[in-house]
């Protein structure tokens, strides 16, 4: 029972610190025989890279992986791969004002009431520097998902930055990679642009909603009651750091329709069943249906901001606090290859899981 | 790796399908010295039994417990509590229509997908009636949590039915026990009465959104940071029949928010720190701070609906589908216990666990 | 993290006491479409149960077994298996001089150290009788295994009892079921039962060593480094009520061997690898070669016997005490089919890993 | 469910090849402000490690530990410690004539069975080297029992090699540091080294014996009835490479007693229980006693050894063996510092498990 860990057959351990030597994942469960090496893993990480735009924390990071196990001539082993990143540009002295002060909003109050020791520089574990590992992870499942079944797509983008939503109608899966929002939604990313650059320049910060869409996934992936398709989901993206809400299909905006609106009705297809809409995102009674599995899930805004806040020092004095450390105005812009990692490493677990639990003794219909 | 369990240190098991002989959970770590009685758990039982007012389904079950184990002279010993409720009203002739038919929106055609089989009488496993189960586990966490941390006080209540929400300034505590509906609003509960029996009369559902609140307690609870008391929760309310959206707090609105707005300023009050507000729900970085832990989800309609509905067979013929078994026209309702219960089990797990990982070490604040 | 439970996959919860109303075990993860019925799993009970001849306990029951979940039209849904066997003859009274004194060598003071409270009716949790919800899990599991490996036949019997131990040279398969001891040697057994005869009289007890094998078992199953096929399989008979020990191939005597003489040497035979000898006992590096597996446990004498010995009682006084129960002379006798159980149970659940982790993926020699 | 993981609350993940770039240990669980740095755990590699005396591996490493994680001002954080050890001294080219045959014997055959890929290169894996990530997690483990219960003391030392035996009546604590075999018998030291000095020569192994205790263990550890702490004890010994039987107490020697033999008769001393004798190695029912925790395992010889030896190749042809690596004559010395190891990481995992199971609510005797 590792609290560092997630995963059921396919387990990801993340370890490491924001200002410590490094950080990584150790990765357990990969079937062998997955071709991979470092570039394919470096790819994913240099999509949530800090300090690529001026919307992004400016601590520049390589976050360069190395493989260092679970690996041997270009296939996984079927043994542990271990991930690890090397921190290099740690600017500890940034920090020396919030090692006495708790952030509000932050995890700093609440780790030194756990643990009564914090390592303060950068907020230590509870950093979203946390969430390369993640990523790293999520490269690996990535290739591994490609040679178990090769039709499944996983892609992340925002759909909302605080009060401003995409418009659906618009929506361009080739827009995605063409703004730095990951936004499908031409006309959005320019006006978000203005939005974002105004709250950065003020200090302050805002949240965001990412919407992340498996296609191609096959129907019977999840495991009924508690390691559902979309528990685990629900746990995976919740686990995300700065995570308020998630949502499954619709979400939940579910409360609002009837029954009679809710059903997707259901069709013979040429390759099994149809559905007349998806309101259910893919998923019923946990398990999946065919159709695409969708998740939203809402950041809060970082709680590091440059505006004078109200808290305690560690002794219990009444003080004022500005961060003034490197972050991001919004964090949500990063959160999106993080919630495609999860995605990824909930998908591979349950192709594997559904091997070991019914072989290949499933319903066939038609 | 029990997929039919949840919970780290108190690991709840449930089994059982909706027409079988009986249904129940395995409990496994529960503390020892534990005062219970079956009389006890069947309070919480009753709250969520079926036939009780004309909202809920006509199935009427006495769903009456059976402690099998671990309980000694009034007093759980810490070994497995085996907690039985004998199904006693199963009609399934009411359900011979489903036998080769999927309804849309339910489980019947994953579960088929998946396994190759199905027990089909009124749902089987993925009926509602396994949080009969749930509810008996919740009963006896409770208890427990009474013998560690008396001033925790677990409520649940409905917010949202429909298109229909609480107005926050009548909030009322008192009213949560007087109305068939759980709502904490008179004028709401008035309201929701006529809309829903209009849904009934033509055989229609609806969703519904609930609010679990824990107050009192204590900070430090949650294990970051894949077993965060969010992550925890967020799979938990999850895991629950027909839920498709789960919030911490604001929820999705906290992508609304701006850092300034969301950051819940600290003071100090008599018994250690203080909040301004409670954006956060009472969890930051995955550990609970000490205020109220807010969690909501939301329940879409019932799927079993009188209105006729396209479908397929199970041997792929498309074909029409009406639902007239005994059915919630709004199960929300009864969802309110079972997400009490799920809060509950998850604050006893964390109770325990935080003991488990650090003793008495924890930083006191002041 | 259950502690009452077993298995990656394949995962037992066992339930109950002693003198409790009854007793069980709680399966999850067994495939679907096991054809099973309670006449199936009654068949491995059945050689079990207590009361059968003058050697093993007089306490007679009934050991019943009903199956409450998981099961639909004679098949496993892949839903969780309830296994209920209810208690009958618990004369609890027999056990009234055991409540406040300790008995020397028995788990009675230990459960009440740890718990401050325990059943003592006939030992409560630790008693044997648990056992009995083991082997009704095994009845499954080896059901489940004929579906999957048709050609794995797992077979216990005793090696050993007190000093006497089998000769090798007079090995025969089918005598093991034609005497009280399951002993593969006809001679041995003939000895054997005056042996114990003398011992009961006495009102003393002896132990013994029991042998378990399973012949033809795929080669490629167990998951190193921690979930090796033999890690398993030391901790499963390890778990057994009274074991001691536990061997895999040569055992504790691989300590005397050369590396010459421990090699196993390989040759090529037409279904695959052929080994000149199996000092192994059928696992390498924790993964199974294709020989047999070969686990012995050794199970210490009951500690429940009629001669007088030192204790001291709940407040601490010293005293003396007889125990009077029904007990067995060996309890090793009724440990084969507890041994078997646990065999299968194992074997199963890396059947289903071994699909899980890698598919068809394994690789081919010759 | 990591299968390169042990431990329930102290979870330790082993990652790494023989000739990789680097191996380690993800250690997550770690109780908070456990004083720790290197130097600490180097301590303890410094005695497993190769190339010390003419009996080990003349492969040199200088297994050098560095700390990348969970570490903060010398004190443990609570969050995961990453502990990584550079390979330094690789000569791949001596294993080359190991690539396409199989060594009998060895994990070789099977791990190319199960994966379909192996790191051949030094065993990769299957290799004794991963027991160094083991002995450094064990470092830990210590410095964090020490934190929470400092009387315990755990030491191994070996009792046999080959057919030579300690004779207890010689049995020294202050000789098990003198010798290369850490044996607690000084005449034994010196027989043996004769004795090993041949079979080194003339290119054979042999196996041992290992003998650990921990004494000054509090009652009440170990979590019946599948997470007995023998249980526990029994899979992490038996996970050790080349590990073929474990024992505890009286082991497989308990067969041989009767019920009176075997009866530890219990006193009333000044701090609590007392026995007469220590036949069930200081744990009933799965639970300490408070008694010395005496445990054994038999490491079987090498099987890379000069003599040559019939296998076959991948492809399935016949062919001999002789492996002229650099290996153990008696890999059981190295074993000791292994087997104390796991017997710390399991003592405090059932430290922690116990106080998140059941807090102060101990039973007191007297």
């Amino acid at each position: 029972m590792s609290m560092n860990s997630f995963g059921h057959l396919f387990r990801v351990t993340t370890w490491g610190e924001s200002h410590g030597p490094a950080l990584g994942a150790t990765v357990d469960g990969c079937p062998p025989g997955v071709p991979i090496d470092e570039a394919m893993i470096q790819h994913w990480l240099d999509r949530r890279k800090p300090g690529q735009n001026k919307y992004t924390t400016q601590r520049r990071e390589a976050d360069e992986v190395k493989i260092l196990s679970g690996v041997f001539e270009g296939q996984t082993t079927g043994t542990p791969v271990q991930l690890m990143i090397e921190n290099t540009d740690q600017r500890s002295k940034d920090y020396g004002d919030i090692k006495d002060k708790f952030r509000p909003g932050h995890a700093d109050i609440t780790y030194f009431q756990k643990y009564g020791i914090r390592d303060y520089r950068g907020g230590g574990r509870s950093s979203a520097r946390e969430t390369a590992a993640r990523v790293a992870a999520g490269g690996l499942a990535r290739e591994a998902i490609r040679a178990l079944a090769p039709n499944v797509q996983i892609t992340g983008y925002m759909v909302q930055m605080g009060p401003n939503r995409i418009d659906r109608t618009r929506f361009d899966w080739s827009q995605i990679e063409q703004n730095p929002f990951w936004v499908p939604d031409a006309q959005a990313a320019s006006d978000w642009a203005d939005y974002l650059d105004g709250l950065r320049k003020s200090g302050n910060s805002v949240g965001a909603v990412i919407e992340v869409v498996a296609r191609g996934v096959p129907a019977g992936l999840g495991a009924p009651v508690y390691g559902k398709l979309d528990t685990d989901l629900a746990a995976a993206m919740m686990s995300i750091n700065a995570v308020k809400g998630v949502e499954i299909g619709e979400g939940m905006a579910a409360a609002e329709l009837t029954g009679e609106a809710n059903a997707d009705e259901i069709f013979m297809g040429q390759n099994g069943p149809q559905y007349s809409s998806n309101h259910a995102g893919g998923i019923l009674g946990g398990i999946s249906t065919g159709q695409d599995i969708v998740v939203r899930f809402a950041v809060k805004p970082t709680s590091s901001i440059l505006t004078t806040r109200k808290t305690i020092t560690r002794t219990g004095e009444e003080t004022e606090i500005i961060t003034k450390g490197r972050h991001d105005p919004c964090v949500g812009i990063r959160a999106v290859p993080v919630g495609e990692a999860m995605m990824a490493c909930v998908i591979l677990d349950h192709l594997l899981l559904h091997r070991g639990q019914i072989g290949a003794n499933r319903g066939h219909i038609g």
